[in-house]
This record gives C-alpha cells, structure tokens and sequence, in this order.
C-alpha cells in the first residue's frame, strides 16, 4: 500500500483533477449534449497520457469508446482491465440542486457534483491509484487496460458490441469494475451479485369500443377483469411464482456467500422505503430476497377510464407491464417465454391476449471462491476499519457478464459510492474519506495481485464463463 | 284508438312543432347552453298552454322542472303521471353528422336531430297522443300530469328532489314512461327492469414513493401486485362474485316476466360488440345476465408506468375502479360495504388499502302484475304489428325508484326509441313510423285507462312501494 501521508498531500491535486471531468457536463441520453461527451472523452484521452498509459479513442457508438494500456509490468505480471464510465445522468431542474450540478463543491466532508459517484468519482479512485502507484513505485506492479464508456447510461450499445467482437483486445486475468456502493463508510463491500430480467407486456382485448357496462355487463367479458384475473394467477399471496418451471434453474446461494451477507439490511430497506412491512419469502433474509431470488412485479397497469369520478365503461383493452427479476441459473429467454405461456393459459374465453417481451438481460454471480475475492477482501481490510461485506445488487448491469465471457476472466466488483449518494437525483455526493480509502485500497489490491503466481493459486480456473 | 287517417292528416304539423322543439340546443351539461336549456323550457310552458294544460315552471336546480296539469277528466277517472325531459346529450362536433345536429332533417324514414329520440320526440309521442284526444274527444279520458325536467343528462339533482319533497303534487295511479326503446320497428317492448348500481374507488398504497424494482423487488410489497390479487379475488374465473352475502338478497326473476323475454338477445350483443365470445352466467340467456342478474366489472385500472417501452418501477400506488350493477332485493349501501370489506380482507400485509363508494342507484323491477300492465300490451298491439316484448336495461334510471316510491304508483316504461338510435351519438335519430305508431298506442293506452275501474282491478295493490 502506498504510504497514507503522501497520499495527503497529494489529495487536493487529485480532486481539482476530478473537478475538471466533473464540470464537463457529459450527459449521454440527451442530445444536446454530446458534444460534452464527447468533451470529456478527449479530458480523458489526455489524461490518461499525462498519467503515461497510451489511450485510444474508438467510435464505437452515439459516445466514444476509450481503450488504455499500460504493459510496463511485463509479460510474467498478471494483467488487470479496469471497466467505468465517465458519462453521467441529466442533473434534472438546476433549482432542486444545493450546489450547481456541473460545479463541484466540497463542503462537510462530501463532494458535490453529478457523476461524483456515478461514476465520475469511483472511476478516478481507479485513475489516481494507477497514477499513485506510478508516482511512489516507478511502475505499476500489474499490466493494466482500462475499458471506459460514455453510453452506460444509455444502456452501453458500444461497449456491449465492442466487447463482444473484440474479446481479444481486452484479455486479462482479473476485471475490476467500481460501480457500487460501500456498506457503510467504515464497512466495505464486494458486489457478488447481480439479477437477470425478464420484462414483458401483456395486453388484453375484448368488444370493438369502450362500451357501457349497464348494457352489456354480465355478458361481454370485459377485459380488465380478465386481466386481473390471468396477473392474479401468476403468483400466490406470499408472491412465489405459480408458473411451472420458474423455479426450476434457479441455483441456491452458496452457504460461504450467505455468511457473508451483512445482517440488518430489512431494517434498512423499511426506512428507505417507508413501506408498513415487508413481504415476500419470510423464511429467507431480506438480502437474500433482493439480491438472490427470483421476484415477479408488475409496474404498470393501464385500462379504462381512470381521471375523477365515476364512469362506468368495460373498457376494449387493459394492459400490464411486468417483469420476473432472475438469478443465477435462470435464461431470462426461458422465463419470458414460460411466463407468457401461463398467461395465455389462464386467460379465458372472451378476450384475445398479446404477449410481447420488451427486454431480457443475464443474471451473475460471482465466482466468490476465485483467487481474487480473498485478495480483494485483505486488501479492502487494509485501508476500511472493518472487513468487507458480499453484497448483491437486485438490478441488473448488462456489460458484467459480457465482459465476463469476452474477456474470460472474473469480474471483482468493489465499489466506493454510500448509500444515498444520490447517484440519479439531485445533490449528487462523493464522500472524501471514502474517496482517499478506496485509492488506498485500489493500490493495495493491485500490488497483491502484482505479486506474482503464489497469490494467485487458486481451487477455481481463472478463465471460462459457462456458469454465467 | 283515434282515427289513424287523421292523425296522418296531423302527422307534418306535429312534426314541425317537434321541429321547432328540436332546434333549442338546450344541451344541460354544458353552462354555455344554459339559456337555451332556459329557452326550451319556456317554450315547453307555452306549448302546453296551447295544448290546454296548466303549465308551470319550477326553479328547483341549475335548469327548469316543468309541471303541467288537466284534471278535466274528472275526479272518477284515473290520474297518470307522464314524465320526460327536455335536455340532451352534447352534439359533440359537427363534422360527424350528415346533417347539424340541431337543423332537424327528415330523410329516409327517419327524423335526424339532437334529441330526436332522446328524448324530446319520445316526449313529444306523449304530448301529441294527448294534443289528438283532446282534438278528436274533446277532453281527455284520464286526468294527467306532466313532469318534464332539463336536468336528466346531469343526474337530475332538482327533479330528485322535488319529487322527494313534493309527492302530494305528483299523486297519480300510474306512472308512463317514454325514455327507452322498441325491439323493432315491428315489435313494441315494455322494459321492467332497472338494475341498481354501487360504484367503488379502490387505492392501495405501500412505500413512500415509486421504487426501483430492482433494488427492491422481493422485499417490499408491491401495490400493483396487491391490487390485482384483491381484485381477482372478488370473482371467480366465470364471473361469480365471491364476496360473502352478494346474492342473498337478489330476487330472482319471475316466470312470467321470463317467458315474455325477447329470444336471440345473444345474437344481437355479440353483432354490436364484436366481442370473441360472451361469458358470465351460460346457464342463464344473455337478457337475463344482463337485465336481471348482478356483475362486477372493472371500469378503469391504474398503476406505475404505462407509457411506451419499459420501466422498471415499484409503483407506490394502484388504483381501481369498479361498480356491481345490483338487481331487485340488493341494497347498493349494504352491496358497497360488503365488496368493500371483502377488498379489505383480502389485502395482504405491506400495503394500506382506501376503498370509497363514488356513486350508489337503487334497482328497479316493474309490478308487471298490475293492471297497467295488461293495458299496455293490449293497447300497443293496436298499434304495432308484433306482440310486446319485456325488456330490461342494465343500466340505471335513478329516478324510477323514486318516482314510483313518491307517487305511491307504478311506473310504466313504454318506449319508442330504436336500437342503434345514437342518443348518445352523432346522427342521432328517430323512426318517423315509430313516431306515428307510438301516437296511436298512447291513445289507446290513455283510453283503456280511462275506461273505469273494472279495467283496474287487479291482483296487485296500485299503491305501495315496499319492494322498490
């Protein structure tokens, strides 16, 4: 690890580097701002120079693609590829903001911008343990490529092509990816994994029109009552899945992640949530129900007259949105398609059913007994006063388990955003002390795995990906 | 029956008074129109004058209720109580009628206008059966009143209430009604049914605000999962209500009302629909599913995202709205509680259920045993070439109820609109032959009452109103 105090010193030059990237206002899904992006993307080229790693610039997409090398550590030191993105969400109305977004601001031990911790902030504690190591040591003690993107929150198109076509250029023996978040600022924590997602629209129709329900109630089928009944039959009321099959892939978390699952989520999420209780399968932790086990939503419904008062219609069509998050084991084309055969089945005479899938992405799991999960939790227990907690994330990041496959290598997900940072609201924050533990804890972990063959002994293969 | 050579001879100046009448876009729901509801009024005033009725108008809400009198007939005949209204529908743009909506245009057989049948020519059919007796007679054979609001397209609050308050005015032996529809041009129809109504708002709610299905999903209760699992549970896959007491009280229908429902009503609701299939009840005939049996429907469905593509949200509310249409012995306070007490049971923990009643309309079924009765299907097959059909509406007329409850009489709907009218509709029109028809027959029915006593001994008491 680099020594704490020249770290000190060197903190301030760090943030008024990160200043820079946070004031260019690279905001991916709005037109109006790609020259931003594209702004950023040429910060970065640079400083990615200064800090001697040669970068290119790909036109891969709407954003460009950066790809960085650094093979100074030679061909005998594992290599690591370091994944972010340095676009960021819109800010939203200027008003809402303490501080203006695009203008960062320190105050009370946190630094205030948009992309401070999404992802602007944890890319650089990536950035600035590369320049950190280079500065005291000469020379990093691993090969290191750096993948970072400006579509990722417009769904990574780019990325996810060039990743799939050019596995080669991104070969490495470990992927680090800071996209996530701390337990607590004294507790660290190993994203291990991440849901899959099946998400379809179902809609339902009947008679022609709207018709009144005085007049033909009792006989025409009216399709909001249809459709009710077909969402209804999709689960019991502990909301476990009735449609044959669901359950059958899904593989059970390993007892040595379970241990490792902090205790008290279900507290946190009531508080979060205001919700009058939680629900689901009881006999399994909160953190396991949201971060390892299959769940059926709906979020959208939509049918007849819903404005003020009373209108008594059988509407022509109800529709729903619904999606079943999936874990490890399930194909999200597998769900989609045997929820949808429960649909069609339960509906009755009367009504015509479409069933449409509106978008799929792949479960992941970490490969928790890989060599570089022991090395990552020794070197976060170096530099947070507590150990690292295996977390999970009920969301899914698409790009993980392709870059998983491409690049034939474990991800390692250690993020340094706290819960509440604010990472697609207004006020936005990056908390300071997190920002200098985690470049400790970066330079740490690239020196363990700097160090040569021993540390990387491992029970499980390094490469292949045919569990994800 | 009067001469029907004289009233062809009539019929054009009948029509063009009806003409003038129709001009007056005295269109209720609009306050933009109020002067010209206010205008059809007075004009109304003056034309019962001229038929030789005392008119008056009553300001009793936002538009003129008209009551009119001849007591001519004298105090040893019946008394009827005619009732009506002046206002219609909005014409809703002009582009989508063939000719103004308030231009009243005689083509094809059919007069086209604003209120043709709904329900000034209707009303009209009762004005000018009486304009004829008093012409060919000399005085009428019953002593009538005259009931005309311009308040029914807004639920007619005034009329409501005066007759609530009023009934000493409105004292009569029978009630006729010209508000509803033949079965044919050929083949007259008396409806005996009304059903009730009790319209519910239901709105579940769980955390503070909407959630990331994701970061959540599985933990916390989903109120659109929730919403739909109550909602299912209400009914059974063939529409049959669950909630405990639903059917206790229906009463069911008799056989003789039975054996004069109209064959092929399935045939017809599935041409006007173009629904796949009907449903409900298979063992009962679709007149009686929808005339005379209760439902549930679902008018409106509201939760989370409903706009294009996918998101994936925990919606922190759902909505529902959804009405029982009610039938003879339902109660629609004692139907609203128990429906909402089932939903309230039948919501899981981790959501707060809110369930209110936005409207409630007492069913009807005439006393088809009175003397009245027999009258009206003898005096419309003078008149029409097929024998009379019982019908019903499952729809609601809230005034009814209560006008058969003040009046301490029954109420009998006779009507002359037909099928496919468009009361509601561009091109709304009236048979220019119904019209005619419906002259004759009103003559006749007024007379056959007016014969005396021994045509109104009957089985049935001609006061009470226990049942309604």
């Amino acid at each position: 690890m680099i020594d704490r105090s020249w770290l000190g010193e060197r903190l301030p030059g760090f943030l008024d580097d990160l200043d820079a990237l946070l004031r260019i206002p690279s905001v991916s899904t709005q037109p109006e701002h790609a020259p931003s992006v594209a702004q950023a993307a040429e910060w970065l080229v640079v400083h990615l120079d200064d800090l001697g790693l040669e970068a290119e610039r790909i036109d891969t997409g709407a954003h460009p693609l950066i790809l960085a090398e650094d093979n100074t550590a030679g061909p005998t030191r594992p290599t690591v590829l370091i994944y972010g993105h340095y676009d960021v969400q819109p800010p939203g109305p200027d008003a809402a903001w303490d501080s203006p977004p695009f203008e960062p601001c320190r105050r009370d031990g946190r630094l205030y911008a948009r992309g401070a911790t999404d992802n602007k902030g944890q890319l650089f504690i990536q950035l600035k343990a590369l320049q950190a190591l280079r500065e005291t040591h000469r020379r990093l003690p691993v090969n290191v490529k750096l993948l970072l993107e400006g579509e990722e929150e417009i769904g990574s198109p780019g990325a996810l092509d060039f990743v799939r076509t050019h596995a080669d250029r991104l070969r490495a023996d470990v992927i680090v990816v800071s996209d996530s978040h701390l337990w607590s600022e004294d507790r660290p924590s190993i994203l291990v994994g991440l849901r899959g997602i099946a998400y379809l629209e179902v809609q339902v129709t009947g008679p022609s029109g709207n018709l009144h329900s005085g007049v033909y109630g009792g006989a025409v089928v009216n399709p909001a009552n249809a459709l009710v009944q077909m969402l209804a039959s999709l689960q019991d009321t502990h909301w476990r899945v009735n449609a044959p099959g669901f359950y059958d892939r899904v593989e059970p978390l390993d007892a040595a992640t379970r241990s490792l699952l902090p205790e008290g989520y279900g507290d946190r999420v009531r508080a979060e949530t205001a919700t009058p209780a939680l629900g689901g399968e009881q006999e399994r932790s909160v953190a396991e129900r949201t971060w390892f086990r299959p769940t059926l939503d709906i979020h959208g419904l939509k049918a007849g007259y819903t404005d003020e008062g009373a209108k008594t219609v059988i509407p022509a069509r109800a529709t729903a949105k619904l999606s079943s998050r999936l874990v490890l084991g399930q194909r999200p084309s597998e769900i989609s398609a045997l929820l949808m055969a429960h649909l069609r089945a339960s509906a009755v005479a009367g009504v015509r059913v479409n069933v449409r899938t509106l978008s799929e992405a792949q479960p992941w799991r970490a490969r928790t007994d890989h060599w570089a999960y022991g090395l990552a939790r020794k070197a976060l227990a170096c530099s947070f006063p507590e150990p690292a907690a295996f977390v999970g994330d009920g969301g899914s990041l698409p790009i993980i388990p392709v870059l998983e496959s491409a690049v034939g290598a474990p991800a390692l997900l250690i993020g340094f955003g706290l819960p509440g940072a604010n990472e697609h609201a207004p006020n936005e924050w990056l908390s300071l002390l997190a920002f200098e533990r985690g470049i400790l804890a970066v330079t740490e972990l690239l020196e363990r795995i700097g160090e040569g063959p021993t540390a990387r002994t491992s029970t499980a293969p390094a490469t292949g990906s045919g569990h994800v």
